[in-house]
């Protein structure tokens, strides 16, 4: 195969990585992302993305299918020095390219074996192999050079798989090479980050403002992600350039907020426990959380902040009664009496942490997280949370969806969501809470 | 394009995947992972897969492409009632099969509908279209009904893109018409986790034994996933019937426990906080936290095993030295004298804490996450935990890698990590462990 076709502008690129393990489960290929978001901001679309076993005459027709569509194609994987390693000898065969020892490379590699102590195994020769006509991307943080490959317009980048090699190696290429050759619009994205709904809410009272995007100048493509209890909204829109996206899409993200109000919580991809730690800090408030259920999951995302110790002081996490009682002070007979899964006991862990840490803000969590523990009229997934501030309360029973994880995780983000909202002084959210409260359970 | 060749045996499979969002990051193609599950479990490897753009000509070249390397083709997403689901379309004319409206599949279309109350929209009505002699995979959980499409021994099937409703469809379709037709050997896997070194040192210690796997009879392949001080080695093996694979794995298993010795901690895909809790009841043991730097994350975890309020009494967070004194009785003036991060305030946590809980087992973790809070005698990332039992005391300094996410990750797995091996009297590990103690920061 030759590559034909003069110079154009670069619009389209696929991307190939090679490699039979990544085909067994769990793996997965990730490079692909980095690449596609290097790419996207230089206004590039990746149209397809492959993964191809170690068979050379595969890698060649996935190869040669992409270069029938497109003008750039990168090449990940299959590039180390054993015999699995037919990247290079795949791509060189497909397009007639004779290979041959390069010197430097060569050097290079004896010199970085010689520095740790070591002579070079004769099997890693064959990294230096070279394409005839192909360049050589250096690769200071592995053995395996990259490769750029162009005839007449059409570019084959091969790049080192394991991404502390491809990350530093891909961004130099892409900044020096491939960015003064972009011919594409810009791809700008924004993630509006939602709670307090279900995700069916959500799209009830979202869609007929994101429905209308796309028919309109500039569409803007939406994609909807849910993880327990946070809805995440991608936005993406091509624009000649990057603040004439941005704009669109700020407007766009007016419009969401217009709608949801409270509900909208971040426009940058913040993670809530970052949103909730900006929230205490403008206040001037420390927090202290009492949790049973979520066992340390709220105490953890809230740590997570850098910078957190500011107004993170002490959590409590109080699985058995006797520890409600002892290390919280909760009233032994009022577990008795309204049960550990109760509004009462969840109060009287947030106001008990609060006092034992001399904290602002509060929260207390209990709940049956299953799989037994479950009563008909507390059936798993029955989570009670309360949160106290200094100048209001908030305590609601939730019904949350899902295995033990999952319950965990929704009754995580929905603590954190009534502390963000006691905080800031934002409507409470309304999602999940049980029956017996509000009339619903969704 | 036809689909010539006799029936034979199915040996090889593709999995393409239709939807430009999922070429939009964060997105991944994650339903490939369980299709190949499937084929793989029948004896079916998976030679390549894709994700194509909502393109029709796109889809039809990746689709032949794939026709042209193997006999089974599994294609997911782009059913929908849209101009953007395409799938259908593009296989149909790819294959030159014209289109019909199927009765039966309209008709289920409208009831469907019905039952929820509504008139079924008619752009829905795309979706009765059937290629002429594809047949009708049903759909209970959504309106997309799949697609099996057999032309002289090979095969293409659709199924819609939402795993709730392509999982079901898929089980079925491979039990019943896939399984059959499989020729293959079986592909059997087995996963053992690590822990106690960095990956580098297993992998020396281990390689001399999984290299020679592959050049045997019944050759084993082996990838490492490592995760924050958690080593995976994933096993996986081609052999005639299950029983023999599983037979060839479990004898790699004992090879790798012969040379791994205690650093081995499960064979079954166990997390660690699994195997802690297995070993807590065995002992009859309760166990208690205290947490500073790690901030709830180990307590998060030990309670995400079901059943593990049999064994957790009840864990702090004590991020302020103050909360460090009051709540787990650490003397103010050794926290003064040796400073937070020290392996007597680490030892005084654990100590502290099972007494107040009442446990047999306590666990202290104190140190510095970063990115701020280094110094130079005890830079970010230097971690100290001590594990006491009834029996036996283990106090160790760490120094770990990363930000402070992987800090947390690090000191989290190797805290269960010593309370499994102070649990079950197995040799400490020893990776990590600062330069002042042991003479290596690895």
């Amino acid at each position: 195969m030759t590559l034909g076709v003069p110079t154009r502008p670069l619009v389209f690129a696929e991307i190939i990585a090679v490699g039979s393990e990544l085909l067994v489960p769990p793996r997965l290929d990730t490079n692909s992302l980095f690449i596609t978001v290097v790419l996207n901001r230089l206004g590039i679309e990746v149209r397809a993305k492959s993964v191809v076993a170690d068979r050379r005459e595969d890698v060649a027709a996935v190869l040669r299918g992409a270069l029938e569509r497109v003008d750039l194609v990168v090449m990940c994987g299959g590039l180390g020095p054993t015999d699995d390693d037919l990247t290079r000898d795949a791509v060189a065969s497909l397009l007639g390219l004779p290979m041959a020892e390069d010197q430097a490379v060569l050097d290079r590699l004896v010199t970085r074996f010689a520095s740790r102590g070591r002579v070079m195994p004769e099997v890693n020769r064959r990294q230096a192999l070279v394409p005839a006509g192909a360049e050589v991307l250096p690769n200071p943080n592995g053995t395996a050079p990259g490769l750029w490959i162009e005839r007449e317009g059409r570019i084959v980048i091969l790049l080192p798989g394991p991404p502390s090699e491809l990350e530093p190696m891909f961004g130099r290429v892409a900044a020096e090479r491939i960015a003064p050759r972009a011919g594409g619009r810009k791809l700008c994205r924004k993630v509006l980050s939602l709670c307090g709904r279900t995700e069916s809410e959500f799209e009830q009272i979202v869609f007929p403002t994101y429905g209308r995007w796309l028919g309109e100048a500039l569409p803007i493509a939406t994609t909807i992600l849910t993880a327990a209890a946070q809805i995440e909204l991608h936005l993406s829109v091509h624009a000649e350039t990057e603040s004439i996206g941005m704009a669109r899409l700020d407007e766009a993200a007016a419009q969401v907020a217009a709608v949801v109000g409270d509900d909208l919580f971040s426009v940058d991809g913040w993670p809530i426990e970052r949103v909730v730690g900006e929230a205490l800090r403008r206040r001037g408030w420390r927090i202290a959380v009492a949790e049973s259920c979520t066992g340390g999951l709220i105490s953890s995302r809230l740590t997570d902040v850098a910078g957190s110790s500011d107004y993170v002081l002490a959590n409590a996490v109080c699985y058995s009664n006797g520890s409600k009682t002892s290390w919280l002070g909760v009233p032994a007979a009022l577990i008795e009496e309204r049960g550990a899964v109760s509004e009462d006991v969840a109060e009287a862990m947030a106001q008990g942490v609060v006092q034992k840490a001399g904290a602002e803000v509060g929260v207390g969590v209990t709940g049956i997280a299953g799989p037994s523990g479950g009563s008909e009229h507390k059936p798993v997934g029955t989570v009670v949370i309360a949160a106290v501030s200094p100048e209001a309360r908030i305590v609601r029973t939730f019904r949350f969806p899902g295995d033990r994880i999952r319950v965990k995780q929704f009754a995580g983000q929905m603590a954190l969501d009534m502390v963000r909202r006691l905080v800031t002084g934002a409507k409470p959210g309304e999602a999940f809470v049980a029956r017996e409260r509000v009339g619903a359970v969704r």
